[in-house]
């Protein structure tokens, strides 16, 4: 079967308070299992998850910071607002934020959004998938899933790429323990991170920059079987512990 | 205008010889500009790019290395001999290929392959996906774009993803870099890995196990511009510096 992507196009600038399902349903005929990719800038300006910048008093911290990031020190301490584990502070902020997601800036972004305003991560994404996912489901009345997306850098590789940081109605890892190849070997590779996948791809239909489309649905999607943790913990994650020797 | 993400059903079981692109294009309607996933395993089977355990011999490192993996020392052996660098010897082989990427074991695999054979990363992707690109323009007719796949870990988060290990037809990078967002601001996400977004999706429709879906096309994909330095050098990756001084 062909697994179909759909661009939703002609979405206006988001304002707090917006009705993002309403809006999305007028724009998409949705069917029951379809895969809804949001970027979570977008369902954040919607629920007002925004922060001034002419809001924000800087700590001496967030001030020492920014004199080597070269950046705002109010924009360092919304990034340390959100953060609940520093693992680097330069050449960029790295760091964890509540839910366990690893990311630059704690996620925080300048982009897309009104001068001098700095829009954060949901701060409870799982939530916020779920959320969206019933709010879609009361008015289409299908079942529709949902993953919020961001973007993230990678290790070793070049580039950003889209990752899932809440989703609803699946679970973050399809789960191959046990099962076999197709020679009977037990398979080595046994865990696989499919809403980084889906929100991956859904990044790159969505485009950066100006094409404003910042939601895409999956149909026809094959159904899989799983768990929902995503983050390693910090005990268990080599990369992690060797920069945090640095 | 809707992407489609077609996988390649009904292919055999592939061996040393087969002529893919003949197989494949008996199995799919090409039209220009599609995209073709094909997993690395398959192509490196097809042309003969595996090895045979009872014909390795393990060097002292390769005994020593497998003592702290519990691996076997040939299998090891055969992981240094396609390493160009590595990064971690224990509790993996992480380790530098000659193209730059990155992978555990060399990207080395015991899946779904006959008992005693280990099937090595093509050992020049860049040129394998042209080939085949070229190969698969002759049978079809059509313009057909080439990515070849890995899975590979993260940083921070658990399971797999696809990503690409060689591509022709693309650049690796969509380069946003001077492009402005929805308000003008200079976008701070400027470099994007398209090709393994692409890639990471394909896998995910692949599957892994017992499904025996090598090969997945993306019909209507927009196209980008930018580059394909999608390594990054030694000296500019924070992560690897990090780990080799572990």
């Amino acid at each position: 079967m062909h697994i179909e992507v759909i661009p939703v196009e002609g979405l206006p600038l988001i304002h707090q308070g917006d009705d993002l399902a309403e809006m999305i349903c007028r724009l998409v005929a949705f069917e029951d299992g379809d895969i809804l990719c949001l970027a979570s800038s977008v369902y954040s300006k919607a629920h007002g998850h925004t922060r001034l910048l002419d809001e924000i008093v800087p700590s001496v911290d967030a001030e020492r910071i920014a004199l080597k990031t070269h950046e705002d020190p109010r924009f360092v301490q919304a990034v340390l607002d959100d953060t609940t584990d520093v693992i680097l502070e330069e050449p960029f902020i790295l760091s964890e934020t509540v839910t366990g997601h690893v990311g630059v800036r704690a996620g925080l972004d300048h982009s897309n959004v009104e001068d001098g305003m700095v829009v954060r991560l949901p701060p409870d994404p799982m939530n916020a998938a779920a959320g969206l996912r019933d709010a879609l489901g009361a008015v289409s009345g299908k079942d529709v899933r949902v993953i919020i997306t961001d973007t993230c850098g990678r290790s070793f590789r070049r580039g950003q790429a889209g990752v899932a940081i809440g989703w609803s109605g699946m679970t973050a890892i399809r789960d191959f323990r046990g099962d076999h190849d197709l020679f009977g070997h037990t398979l080595e590779i046994t865990e696989e991170a499919v809403v980084d996948e889906v929100a991956g791809f859904s990044n790159f239909v969505m485009g950066e920059s100006n094409n404003g489309i910042p939601a895409v649905v999956f149909r026809n999607c094959p159904q899989w079987a799983g768990h929902d943790d995503l983050h390693f913990r910090r005990d268990e994650d080599i990369i992690r512990e060797a920069l945090s020797k640095n």
